[in-house]
């Protein structure tokens, strides 16, 4: 976060855009019954509870209480209730106990949201500060991130599910996809900049702009597919070790990994389960929903290799992007120059940088205008529940 | 169970009770919102949605696929979603992931009590066997069971909200006892009978009944009181490592136990935990939700110690009891005689006797009618969610 | 313990066996290397090392320092590294962590073991009072408790070892077993007396000797043998939930058990790990190296069931005891009477009084002389490191 | 590993470093005791048995098996007992189960060193290949990285020991450093080469030679001290979350991380644990025995942040290094065209290139010779047992 940089929006356009990220969240939800808000079947899996009223608390938090006079809370504890990792402002709800709560309500959610919506209004009236106007643009994007955890989330949460419920019958995602590409574009080596660059609104992480050098290399102008996942699986990937990394070795030992997460294999047909009910796993769709571990045995296996972040920002105007987020070879770590911002909003990205790998691209749960070419995402390796995918480099 | 002991009861008379109990269940559930059935907060604890669907499925089971001609089950898939602890019958769920599920709705779990509800009518109509009667007074038996679990288990998941939400104001359960009797009777030995005797329902870890020697003891009249518990607390009882069995001191200090569950201290003041909220701890109620090391400490630090089962049913005629389930000091064995019976239902009872402690008597959560003194309720010696307390011995 | 209850061993006589038991022990050292004393493979196997320095301790602490005025502690640091498990002394060694140590080295030890027998020769010289007979009685049936255990710790670690080491080729303990009789004893019932009766020395928990009541009951004269223990494996018996307690089925699932302890089988031969080397199951032998759950589920398998400690005790004098320890069905509970001795002698049985399976008889392993009709001895279901039998009972 | 690669170093140049680096060895091992060669109080810390037999199993496995015709191994079972990681080998002993062997023993470990020595002398005397050439100077570079680990384990075995055992009086690693030069030296940008350069041995790692762009920077001219660290210490370095990452958060929490490793506070004077035994800790000695999250967060509360490797390798001719390994903020990532060598030597580096940092430089117990600029040494970031150090950057 930069709180000195400031935003060209104007607070209207940025209430046009508030509004219609807050409508996209509820949209998300119309399909679900009220049971579906409440499970956390795993520690990095939240409820959808949790991510409509944490998005809504991050607007009180950051922005109502900062910078509307006399704004009252709608509830203390939800303070406490809804914080995610802002050690900031204080103590918090265990993260792996998000799914023991029944209370508050869904419908009393849905109350806060509506409370909080009617006192930003309130704040766009009035006109916005600078400080104000990033804080805003923040938990836009913020909000934008959680609708992407809000549909991976309840994937995995039905998934677990022997019922296999349905989502949404006519829901797309990752089914749909044009054939990929074949073939490398080939990249001339030199220095290039790297790095959020323009007066839009960017990411901490994605700052400063500055110089690498890169050698020549080459990258696949498409993304692997589940043709090419299935033939690694039938020579046999999962099951040699020069592949893999050692800690990626484990990792399918001691979860015996044989295939991306959600796949099934009956009477040698694969099915994988998708928030549209269980569906026939399509070829020329790009493979998804495996670990940083299986994208790096792949290329392995391929002779190949992945590309780092910054080959991949350097490179990505010559192939098509948009649908998965790929996995690069680049840990997650400071660009030249990143300060850590004072105050909570401090604490959105810098502290998480070690032991995660960098993504980049967006997948197709990503809302509309949310990712760009410099926009990084990161997980732990051996995560599987984003749309996550692979392109080579060599 | 004994298949081959008939019931007195008559078909209308077994169907009044069934219609009686099974409503009973729901007028439990009245208070709720449709989020208190979901979440499971450890392995325990079960559900709301869990135990109203599970009682349902042990009609379904037991009763009407085996003894209602044509009857169509409302969902195969519930066979194995409501299945407890039955391998005969199949896979189930595992324990510790009832939590996880979203599906079916609480809406379709009362469709599918209708539906065993309306299927049973019509057994009922048609009359039963000797074999169907036992099986019918054994699911009802089981329901008051479950009934009690689910306000213990409700409870529990409560508590562990920051929010303390409140079941029902007026519930009274353990907080207006009548003051607890002082002193002990004193109780002659010789050869006494244990066990259920009678023709009405039992189940079958009471039976058979048979002959134990008892030497001469005194039994405490009344119940140890929370004042009696807190001049324990006051004198460092859960400090001392020479009051507790070797188990229960690496249980006290690995979980920081300092109070019987759902007590805390604020300024000086005993607060609890109840399904009305948050109330002080009346010094004259008897002392509840401990587990049987706190229970055993106790009686060690008054120089006292806990009664075995036989001693508790020989004498249960010379003291009061009903709102308590009272820890012997006794493991939860066979008594002579007792069998395993074929198929599902001989899973009910046998398979738990190692490492379980012997409960006595009956707490304020029990359904009216359900136990008698031929009764054993038995735990882990560690769990401390049922209404458990202490009577004493010598 | 009864520090009341005096022995008949004269000072010369007591003293004398000191010597035996003590010399005992080191004889059983002699095939050692020094690095086989390290190792504890898993926290209830101790390392050798431990087991000749603890018996010491148990000495030095509970004799010497309160009875021979102007004994000087061999080395301070000791009282704290060799203590098991006796809170009233003070803070000690981390059970699962007496492995990691490398000092004081095995020569040390046995200095300290001589340091500690050469005080006791003074006392011995100088007279015993009653308290201090009885401490010495008990710290030599300690130390043939820990005979025992060193040759089953050893065993246990030697089996980890893919060199399969041999502590001496012509050790017999359970291979060279006579034929066991076949066919039950018709034991009638009525009120026996149970519990040690003599003025010898016995251990607290024997005490006090007390009437029970017991019907009816048929006790084998022999013990299962391999031969029928392969016969249950055969009929599958590892993979059939009827058999098993819940805890005992759950036991078998987590960790694979498809055979006793140290048994493996190649090629359709059932061979077994013994401190003699890899040999062939023989199968007149008794079976040996099983759980509780197990001996459970064979006994269930057969129809049969096993008996309680007082049939046992009952029943002793009707067959043949002495090389296994056998499961009762009693859990280890205290006798009526039972009282606690004050000081850290009381730490020696009471507090494991929970969750654990009365053992009878004696094994192979067995300290001659150690064990005797009332003998209890007590472990863990799920444990299967020492040398543990099934006796069938009806 | 490179085979094409080829040495400079002449047979009889092997053969006299050879001796020289296996004689270091054993020089090591003088002060020890039997059985300090026997424990592993935690997976990471071997056995000092294990260090020495696994570096000789090193030179049969990859030298004499392959390049000696006719070599017979010493013992088949140590192939199995002293692989370290290598799959393509075969079945290993897991890892952390290497303290529960007490066989072979140290005496035979012994021998087994001198059987390969003398085979190896066979193969000097024969005169050496370039493809063995590579491997006998990877094998003598592999003892050397053992002989620091076995001051590091042998350490850390010690300090679990209340006994504080010395390894040896005269003892100097880290305590007797000069003074380090404060201030910071300024480095001017541009691409810089990175990697081994030169035609002497070098692990694959740091390979191939490539260009970076580096920006400005400045680094310090010394390590960080004691006396800075207790600074951090003093101002609550440890209870600020803002100073640290999420992870060091919870590691620094869940573990009461209060100081470095083996520091202990006694009445305010600050002691620590040494192989030379227990000694105040120096002021102007540099820090050492700290996590890459306790580095960081030193950096971040002295508003400064750790050098990337590149930066190091870049400055690292502007200040004096030698004596600690240093943490860098870089991941431990393959350098352009890094490539995996065929067989078991090519899991030497390449699979452990995920969440693991990369530290810099050398520490006391580096062997003599064994580390240059280029070097990459690497571990994960929570662990302490390394002599690790800190130098800002900015």
């Amino acid at each position: 976060m930069q709180p000195t940089q400031s935003t060209t929006a104007t607070a209207s356009e940025l209430a046009k855009k508030y509004r219609e990220v807050r409508a996209c969240t509820e949209r998300l939800c119309d399909p679900l019954e009220t049971e579906d808000y409440v499970p956390q079947p795993v520690e990095d899996v939240s409820p959808v509870r949790w991510n409509i009223a944490h998005t809504t608390w991050f607007f009180e938090e950051m922005v109502l209480s900062n910078f509307l006079e006399g704004y009252k809370v709608f509830d203390p504890a939800y303070r406490f209730l809804f914080n995610s990792y802002y050690n900031s402002i204080g103590e918090r709800t265990v993260r792996n106990k998000r799914g023991d709560l029944s209370r508050p309500t869904v419908g009393e959610i849905f109350e806060y949201r509506a409370h909080v919506d009617s006192a930003m209004n309130e704040v766009f009236g009035r006109g916005l500060t600078r400080d104000a106007e990033y804080l805003v643009e923040l938990g836009i994007n913020h909000e934008q991130q959680h609708q992407e955890l809000l549909l991976t989330d309840l994937k995995y949460t039905f998934s677990m599910n022997p019922l296999a419920p349905v989502y949404k019958n006519d829901v797309i995602l990752v089914e749909e996809e044009a054939p990929q590409e074949r073939g490398f574009a080939e990249i001339e080596g030199g220095i290039r900049e790297i790095g959020y660059e323009g007066d839009g609104f960017c990411f901490d992480n994605e700052l400063t702009r500055h110089k690498v050098f890169l050698g020549d290399f080459s990258i696949a102008r498409g993304l692997v597919t589940n043709a090419d996942f299935i033939e690694f699986i039938e020579d046999g990937g999962y099951g040699d070790f020069r592949l893999w990394h050692s800690e990626g070795w484990d990792w399918v030992r001691g979860n015996d990994v044989t295939a991306p997460l959600y796949w099934n294999n009956r009477s040698g047909e694969w099915n994988q389960f998708t928030l549209g009910g269980i569906r026939a796993v399509r070829p020329k769709d790009p493979v998804c929903h495996i670990s940083f571990y299986e994208a790096s045995a792949f290329a392995v296996w391929k002779a190949k290799r992945l590309p780092t972040e910054f080959e991949w920002e350097a490179a990505c105007e010559d192939f098509g992007w948009g649908r998965r987020w790929e996995w690069t070879n680049s840990a997650y770590l400071p660009y030249p120059g990143f300060k850590v911002a004072d105050g909570a909003v401090g604490e959105y990205n810098g502290k998480f940088m070690v032991n995660q790998i960098v993504l980049r691209g967006a997948s197709a749960a990503t809302s509309k205008g949310h990712s760009r070419t410099s926009y990084r995402n990161f997980f732990h390796p051996h995560l599987r529940w984003q749309f996550t995918g692979i392109r080579l480099a060599d």
